[in-house]
């Protein structure tokens, strides 16, 4: 399934897209359990996939999901007086997991990033924050504040946690993980190097375009060999694949559930290729409308525009 | 007020303690609305002063407050056929926000901190990032687990976020802030510098304990001047006050809310002071069974002991 988050007049919900069909899954459960003769419909609904709560959706883990395989099949194949499938046009799509409980992103993770920061093959994973006041979504534009003029891209595959994981072994690690997403890792770049610490060059509102879909490890089954391409204004800038990740998901599962305790919902960012905009020679950085595009294998095209906006 | 969160038969609460006597906000406030005759009694408290959820009280700001003083007006002087008031040992209390939206850290604040690290005073506050998994309570242990023997100790004095804030002057900083509370940074040191980011090291569950009360800013209304002492077995360890913070809580408001929205609910931490284990000679880390005590003037101490845990 792609899964996706959705609003159609004022309204968001929870969905999944096939084609160019949006299905609210909410509300083709709740008449798939109607047409049973269910007199609980709403709350049985509410209670496995929730109207708009992707983490609480995800928590209901491959019952939630299996219900919802059921309930696309349902609003596909069924007349149904309230609307249960719209066309993508009429909606608009938001990031898949709007409010993640913890967004946790690997830096130095691509050979090739590594030895253009000019730093060595890490022994263990450079991990740090954002918060889920970053994530926008992928009709979104990106806005840039008047804090920095280098504000720069980073193209990240990333996964979400589908299972509470807590010391998790690289071989079970797949059963832990949702699916895969897209994130642009926004980085104001000289915030982030003025202290020793990252978190504040990355946690600046609106700085983490994520989606377009939740694609989950049903239909994408591997998360290597995915080839990741980002560009600004149609020139390519980044490209690698994710076979070349030095710490691979199923790694980066076993390392983290170690240290925490990973929830439903949380997003990990697994890190970006070479050719970020600070490490080019010259140095360039993203301007008001520039479109910043990065495509994944499997999962699709998450595409953004840069739009300056004033700091209130 | 003295806020809190409390579990009784099971049943997590939110509540504030007065002497020893702790009160149930909502099942005062549904009480004191029935008195009344409200019909809606129950959803205008729910709505207002959720049963347990110190987020969403704290965002009902000082409408929620307000309403909550009346509420233990009520309880005190009101017989009740439900409980509305318990004595402090029928309950077990929990931390004051047990599931902040961010937590936010702020290192090396405290000058002489600073030194002891060998650093320079710093232009920009370095802040780096927990989540809500390393939240624990007044009441519990501090588990230790066999990922590290270096398990250390940070004493902070904290501040919860009351008000959505962005871009807040410093002379308006005060209003945004519900109240402060201690937590203990608890790090597990060699994880934490094993990288360039902290974050591993910080992110450990159970690794923030934090309480035991947070004290509203009608209640304390400076949080400069304030003596913040921790003992490892009645035994000092740090001792500073928050008037030696390089950077304080108005400044680290305007700071923060010029980078990112801070919500309610959102916990700073403002750093430690000097005498941190790493940095005593010769080294010291905590060990099971160790008693650690922070007091903070005005807010009260937070005690906690630590418990070795297998990782299963």
């Amino acid at each position: 399934m792609k899964l996706i988050t959705f609003t159609h007049n004022g309204i968001r919900r929870i969905g999944a897209i096939e084609d160019f069909k949006v299905i609210d899954l909410h509300a083709a459960f709740k008449a798939k359990l109607e047409s049973e003769g269910k007199l609980r419909a709403s709350q049985i609904a509410e209670a496995y996939i929730p109207a708009d709560d992707m983490n609480g959706f995800l928590q209901g883990g491959k019952e939630s999901l299996d219900f919802a395989k059921q309930a696309i099949e349902f609003a596909l194949n069924h007349e149904s007086a309230v609307p249960l499938v719209f066309d993508k046009s009429e909606v608009k799509v938001g990031a898949p997991v709007p409010s993640p409980g913890k967004m946790i992103c690997v830096g130095h993770n691509y050979r090739e990033h590594i030895l253009e920061m000019k730093r060595e093959i890490p022994p263990y994973p450079v991990v740090f924050a954002k918060f889920a006041n970053t994530v926008i979504g992928p009709e979104d534009d990106i806005p840039h504040f008047p804090i920095s003029d280098q504000l720069d891209y980073e193209a990240e595959f990333a996964f979400v946690i589908g299972k509470r994981a807590r010391n998790v072994s690289q071989s079970d690690a797949l059963d832990y993980v949702a699916g895969y997403t897209i994130v642009n890792d926004v980085t104001y770049r000289d915030i982030q190097r003025r202290t020793l610490q990252w978190l504040q060059g990355k946690a600046v509102d609106g700085s983490a375009p994520m989606g377009p879909y939740l694609v989950t490890t049903d239909e994408l089954t591997d998360p290597s060999g995915l080839e990741i391409v980002l560009t600004v204004n149609g020139k390519e800038r980044q490209r690698s694949n994710t076979a070349n990740l030095v710490f691979s998901v199923q790694y980066l599962v076993e390392f983290l559930s170690n240290l925490m305790t990973l929830e439903p919902g949380d997003v990990i960012l697994t890190g970006t290729p070479g050719g970020v905009g600070v490490a080019r020679d010259p140095q360039v950085f993203l301007k008001d409308g520039d479109v910043v595009r990065i495509e994944v294998d499997k999962i699709g095209a998450l595409e953004n525009r840069v739009r300056k906006v004033s700091n209130h």
